[in-house]
């Protein structure tokens, strides 16, 4: 990823601007502003805006007059419980704004939270930058041989060299036809609506994405987890990190009864019953089927085998 | 309305608390930020918390690294032509977080508008003040003869004044038995949640509603409207009044493409082009039903007789 | 409840008409459509429309050309497949569209499962009938002293029939305020939108609600729970038996994984590990607040004192 | 487009196949139900399921215990009324839901309509077809030189054939490297989820997507507009073409005060009032910029020059 000197200058700029106001503000999200938090090879997220911070959830679950309430040790105490019964609506009440550069093929998944404003960067008004996502040779998975829609080992040797040089050639190639194309040296040039068709999917694109903390934890839930692809949990992460400055109390939460709990099945409710009584329990006699029960042994901490 | 002097000091403390921040800010709203701003009797709008400014609504669409435009006349001309077309991204990226008291019939009509964030004080958990709606005479309208849904002249004399008495009574009484019912002195007291359902519908309730400027926008143009309630379009006004100072070019290209345009049908069409070259229109020639041609004789400002 | 003499021949016409269809059809809501099912003492559920069934679920998780899979069997494992992995957009697939019939108090609970679509009867343009929700006295619960959100024990005696009689009483004299408000003999008569504010919420309206599985099933599982208020639970209830039999596959795994299972916490996750391991927790070593390790000793069946 | 004998067969099996419903149905949909219908080189459009019609609308908007008006013109005239006054929530309880075929760059412009249920064929978990939109020559333009997110002229001679070559050159070395990136012969296999980054988005891909009428007709408004990209607005053409076959009054409606009505703003009012008083009005005293007198030209029929 590089920056032209005047994008540079702009975040400085911003950077440097200080205001006064009377909104509530979060010390660990005004240090980021703007920064460029890299990701993968030519993406980032930036924070551009937020609304809100720990107090404005504790406020508007009180419907308050003031701030939230009078210890900070009650307000971590409310944001627990609010967390712990799964009440959503407080947290709708922060809001967050990225500028995000990622992969094409990310920006399709990504975009399937629909609970969010979306303006990306248009392929139909400008044209898109020569910058394509390839991976590192240690995230060259192969196809899982168990999951269909999984991973399996790393790529050795002779195949990965020869995957990434396809993916470069092609990137490399497809670019150069979609400026051939556009080229309007002695010639009319193409609609850019329609020499963007040419692109490869790891072309990067950028969008302005905001959305409140309750969808955003949402989106922290499923794709910080290890059943998505790579390329978007690493935006995720980044992310997590973020909101972990920015409300560090709801964050707190969110990791103890969301992003590090498990959700347990009837038939796993009562396999635990049983456990605790010392009875011992295996597949054959526990209502679940051969992946099922794989997955609640991996939960609970069991030998599956 | 009254508040408690708890509720003031609440407020002025917040008033007196200025924060550093990188963000963007409008000194429009800074102005304004947790004032109680009186609706009705006893009703009222604050501003608790904003995201962005005019400003933002250019960097949103130009996916910006920096700032809007360089110069504001820019940013302003950007503004009105992502209106005039309708391009409702861009003004997505404004969010902006409410305290209303408001009357629950009210609250009805308003929780329609789904794409908001909502935390309403609760009557499961708390218990209602004693402070209902209680109309002046010159909002006391009769039911319109020739709208079902609308109103017609002002209630005069002896009519009016019993009116006034019955919701008066009638409220008090209603709140005199919500007590009686939840009293706990030699008694068990019914749960708030089923003593609350003997409340009428002119109590006021409380919440933090927090949206993004499009939506606000199409809030605006239902609800301050002359087929609106009056009830609610008192809020609506209200709130249009906040937002001028808040995005000053978004909320001028507002009234011009939306809030004072019209809609004109394919046959609301072609009458115009046929009143310019000075053809004599009338409901006969018109294809239009007789109450669709007096709306647009009303749009084009014609003598619908 | 009563129905008049034509609404009643309304709905028998419904009933016996049948049409010949190209569409896949569930043979369990066949038979319930139109029916009036009653709930509390004046309220009903009526299934007025539905899209797809348990093959719909299939066809779409595998975006099919086809039905679901050859086999039956197929498609009740991959139902339960998708729901134990929380995919939620295959059961989006399916449509209800119901008539109900419930209190305003309800209504407002209701309507903030904003993912839906709602028409209401309209009380700006129509009369309200005369019929309020009197609770039975078994449903007469005391105001919870561990709970402020909750119900303790069933009033009793002297204290439930005075309960029952302001009820009565009030909704009785609200509603002939509304008569007498609205009224035109030798008068103008208050607009409609102005008398309804005196009614109570107990007052029954009565609207088209459509929404999809998916969030069918979310509705499902928060309403249909110890924690909903009893007046909308048994609104759930009679949803989710009437959803048992439009799409039994998917309703069985929805019980399975999500209606009767729990979620568990990081915290609570451990102590399951060294519960089973035979260690021996309270309180006091399980990293839980007083009221946190209750409700965990619920889920596995544990004595919590 | 070529489909397997499969697929023919199952559509076949589906087409034949009648059941007996209570519901209401559409005979100009119940003709088209799982047909396709071809759109661009590859693409298709099919209807899986609808719910509802004309008749629904009115039974919705009258919360009817029935079905809608006793007389289909009185349908018909609410149905008007309703679309005139922007009455969505009765259009909202009419559902359809499409299998559709369309390139991914289609696909990408057709997601940003939020309020849709969308399951989409799997490039993580299958394989994908060998498929390319592939521009016919007349659809070749160039690029506006007046408007950057506009056509201009067709590419003529060597430059249109050219852009072809490219195109499907580009496509077929792409999925060569597809296939030989996923192959095992010998090889682990890139994971699927990798390999498809290497594909442009003019590859097919397939959806299921469900929405209801209101939210469709927003959809035909914005994409069968000659602002929307020729390729997306084809498949909008196609759409409304069935629609008007479902829903034959509703669809009138929408053409009548939607489709083929027009915005004017408040500058654009007053105008029309000055123009039929017989005043002379020019872009300089019509209180309008270059490019917004221009379009207002159009809308009202006056050469702009």
């Amino acid at each position: 990823m590089s920056l032209s000197e005047e994008q540079k200058e702009d975040i400085k700029n911003q950077r440097n601007n200080f205001n006064k106001t009377r909104r509530s503000i979060s010390e660990g999200m005004e240090e980021n502003l703007y920064l460029i938090h890299k990701v993968l090879d030519h993406g980032f997220v930036r924070v551009i805006d937020y609304m809100g911070n720990d107090t404005s959830i504790v406020q508007a679950a009180r419907v308050s007059y003031g701030e939230g309430t009078k210890k900070s040790r009650d307000d971590k105490s409310l944001i627990f419980y609010l967390m712990r019964h799964w009440h959503s609506t407080p947290f709708e009440m922060c809001e967050i704004k990225l500028h995000v550069k990622l992969p094409v093929f990310v920006a399709r998944q990504w975009i399937r939270h629909r609970t969010a404003n979306v303006n990306e960067y248009s392929a139909r008004y400008s044209i898109l930058d020569n910058e394509f996502y390839i991976p590192k040779s240690e995230n060259l998975a192969s196809q899982s041989s168990s999951n269909n829609q999984g991973r399996g080992d790393v790529l050795e040797g002779e195949e990965a060299n020869k995957v990434i040089q396809i993916l470069k050639s092609d990137s490399l190639r497809s670019y150069k036809s979609y400026e051939k194309m556009l080229s309007q040296e002695n010639k009319k040039g193409l609609a850019r609506e329609l020499a963007r068709m040419n692109l490869p999917t790891n072309i990067y694109t950028q969008w302005y994405w905001k959305t409140d903390l309750h969808n955003l934890f949402n989106f922290i839930r499923l794709r910080n987890d290890l059943h998505a692809q790579y390329e978007i949990r690493v935006y995720a992460e980044k992310i997590a990190e973020l909101v972990k400055k920015w409300v560090p109390f709801a964050f707190e939460a969110f990791e103890q009864y969301q992003l590090n709990s498990s959700h347990l099945s009837s038939n796993g409710l009562s396999c635990i019953k049983r456990l605790i009584k010392g009875e011992d329990i295996s597949q054959d006699n526990s209502g679940m089927g051969k992946r099922e029960w794989k997955e609640f042994c991996e939960i609970i901490g069991k030998d599956h085998k």
